[in-house]
């Protein structure tokens, strides 16, 4: 988000492409919510239980769908996906602040380190031995980089991440702040009633243009790696257990936990909260909805959900009680057919 | 937490109010809890089960409700709200260390930052450029506060809390370590089955008198702000999503995780670990149990519920596996009652 | 993990017991995975389930149970606990790595703290006032340990770890990254409609020999201490809340919170994202299976399960709305019985 520029509509088309209608000389600066735009806003609708914002909206331009194009007067764009193409237009008025190479006084800096000239590391930063950094990476404040890690360009790690040693990290990742990754996982074993720990020796190995959300926390590998594919998005508060895998362009919204050796495919989703099991394997494909936990393999594509309902809380106790008790009513049901499967006259 | 002081059961009284039982000469130092209390201590009973501690207790003085009055000997407090009656003697003996103005060598400031005389920037902070920080502010060791951040007086940042860039926060707040604030929300787009990032250039905006517990992210609004109103209370390891506006005086219990541009009223209560779905409006006055998802919007006040009830493994089984299958077992109900309706002749 | 070395097969029974069977000469410098070991690797199987990988690896060496014994033709070693035995000799390839005593030049110590010439401090590391710091302790870059800690012999924070005052620590323990200790309790108490802040003068007191995964946080007690006993092994994005207290040897799997003052037995096991109940008691030897929520004590031993079944949403969708109306459900049953309970000929 470095400096703002404004353009026409008419020129915003020729970059994106879609259809424009209306006045094209309108120009715009920056993009906005249908509700809180203003004048030189560009918005957009993507679905159409907005509409009766788009009525009120202010904005001097807005993105549509093809079948909303008439629901305004205002000069506008169609476009078959108006969510992606805001995306486009917002990025481009809003582009990444361009990175100054430079490595800030205070930052602790191993000599064997290689660091990018165009590379920039922020104050208090502590970069280890024999750690690599690529063209452009941005280190924050406060950031820790453990020995032998690699950073590929165009990498951004936020103020206060910590990167145990050896791990990889691929080129254009975002790393949000507090983020920790290569922990050792949690390998113990019992042995005559008190936990020993198993040495955790794997790494964590990162793909490409992969997005890591605020104090999310990924272990190393027991043994081999643990590996992010490329694309993966992951949001805020999201624990990764050792040796899980997780297949490229699979979106994991916050709070969600994997646990340990678990083989996520490629293009799944997972709402907030979802808790998978350990030792499984989820297919490419799989949406798990917000809330569920998963302990088994989900091996077809689809949604799944298993979710309490929740109610007043009365009503909960009501349903709570007799679902501790189901045993019993499918015992009654079962005694309600076999007396019913016997000749009327016997049932007095 | 500063020092020690000792005063009479009398000058409590004086001070705070209630009405006084027995000795007010004796002198109290510090407040304890029933079982660990010793001479010199004050205690409180604000839950009629925990009376057979109170018999036990060794503190010097005790504060208990109407209800209690003559439930003990010792030299008393009696007050409508023991509990916040004790509150305020506890205020009173623990006061917040008071705070030393001034910048440790150590810290990074940049020239632009506008730092009140009386704030105190602990060692290897690091301030951005248009940081503006009010009166008595403290920021802990290893801080990172971004560019054109705002933070009211008397606000208390404790170690390594990150603030992104361009967000403000009130007065009187308490943020502790491992907060991120600001980071950017979870705003991606599928085009052609690849996420594409959505720029976030809103702010997180935090009201007056805030506390803000350990590892608790609060992400940046897409396009407008993330609002916490005045007097929220956020234990820790919450996930607040981008957009979401908190109600001035609700209560949030730790693991909470709230999705996207969800609306919450004044004065809700969420127990630990509730999961509040994205896009929904909740009422004030609404009290989420612990553990509870909730989907829908809740537009009433009231307490809502939704957990599964836990048992022994072995009976959890046999009632998940009804579950599973209550769409037949309601079949079933149905075909019975469609017997029955039927004359008993005909059924055998 | 410092630095490798080898051993032949024979030399690891007599230092680890065992029943050798095939070439004690065999060399083996590191272990491995069933399936990702090569020449010169030592692997173990542990579970039946995983024998065809057995008859695959490349593996010089491996560890197996009695049952296994003739599996495969590899040179091997008998255990009655191979997976205990594999960590033994993982550990013996990947120690620990030495510490170097000394203080880093960027590192920020007040002049009261009293450190063992064997401990190591890091970059940008900041130790308080009084701070006791035994031998061999490690404390990493940007951790900041606040005013009268101690933390006891051969304990290590890794980077970016905080600790608050007067908390304590035990000896040989290992705190991952992002951890928060002693963090204020979430204690608060509503007074005319606002919540008012209650001060949280307890300490955080833990044992020897704890581990604590990444980004855990463990609040201060309210009046008395939060406690962790000897051995308790935490994961990940756990939360302690305040007041709480773990028995010995209880291994805690990651994203679980337990609400304040809940009193835990020794020897427990929790299962990932279980959420426990404020103020209840735990038994020993409790195993609570991972996603469960656990509101009311639990005062025998056993496992106990508490989990909505997931499924394709098409079916939940239906369950859940069933579960909705259980109420109804059971009444219906109810008034089958009523109706087969009358003569039959006054049914129709």
């Amino acid at each position: 988000m470095a400096r703002r520029k404004s353009c026409t509509l008419a020129e915003i088309v020729k970059r994106f492409g879609g259809e424009l209608i209306g006045k094209g000389a309108v120009r715009v600066h920056q993009v906005a919510a249908l509700e809180s735009a203003q004048a030189g806003h560009i918005t957009f609708l993507s679905q159409s239980q907005y509409l009766p914002q788009l009525v009120g909206t202010r904005a001097s331009a807005v993105i549509v769908g093809p079948e909303a194009r008439d629901a305004t007067d205002l000069p506008r764009v169609i476009s078959d996906n108006p969510y992606a193409y805001f995306a486009k237009v917002s990025n481009f008025f809003n582009p990444p602040i361009p990175v100054k190479g430079g490595i800030h006084r205070s930052a602790v800096i191993e000599k064997t380190a290689r660091i990018a000239k165009s590379a920039s590391i922020g104050p208090c930063a502590v970069i280890g031995k024999n750690v690599r950094l690529g063209a452009r990476v941005v280190i924050e404040a406060g950031c820790s980089i453990g020995e032998d890690v690699t950073i590929g360009d165009d990498t951004r790690l936020h103020a206060n991440v910590t990167i145990y040693p050896r791990c990889r990290i691929g080129v254009r990742c975002l790393i949000h702040s507090g983020v920790v990754i290569g922990a050792d996982g949690f390998g113990i074993v019992k042995e005559e009633g008190i936990w020993k720990k198993i040495p955790q020796i794997g790494r964590v190995v990162i793909g490409d243009e992969v997005e890591i959300g605020a104090n999310t926390t990924i272990d190393r590998g027991a043994l081999d790696d643990t590996i992010l594919e490329d694309g993966v998005k992951l949001d805020n508060q999201i624990q990764i257990g050792h040796n899980v895998r997780i297949g490229a362009h699979t979106a994991i919204a916050a709070c969600v936990g994997i646990a340990g050796s678990t083989k996520i495919g490629k293009h799944c989703a997972f709402g907030g909260a979802a808790m998978i099991g350990g030792h499984i394997t989820i297919a490419d494909h799989v949406t798990v909805s917000g809330g569920t936990v998963i302990m088994k393999s989900l091996l077809q594509p689809g949604t799944y959900t298993g979710i309490f309902p929740s109610a007043l809380h009365q009503n909960w106790l009501k349903n709570a009680s007799h679902l501790r008790r189901l045993d019993e009513l499918v015992e009654k049901i079962h005694e309600l057919e076999r007396r019913l499967a016997t000749p009327a006259r016997r049932q007095s």
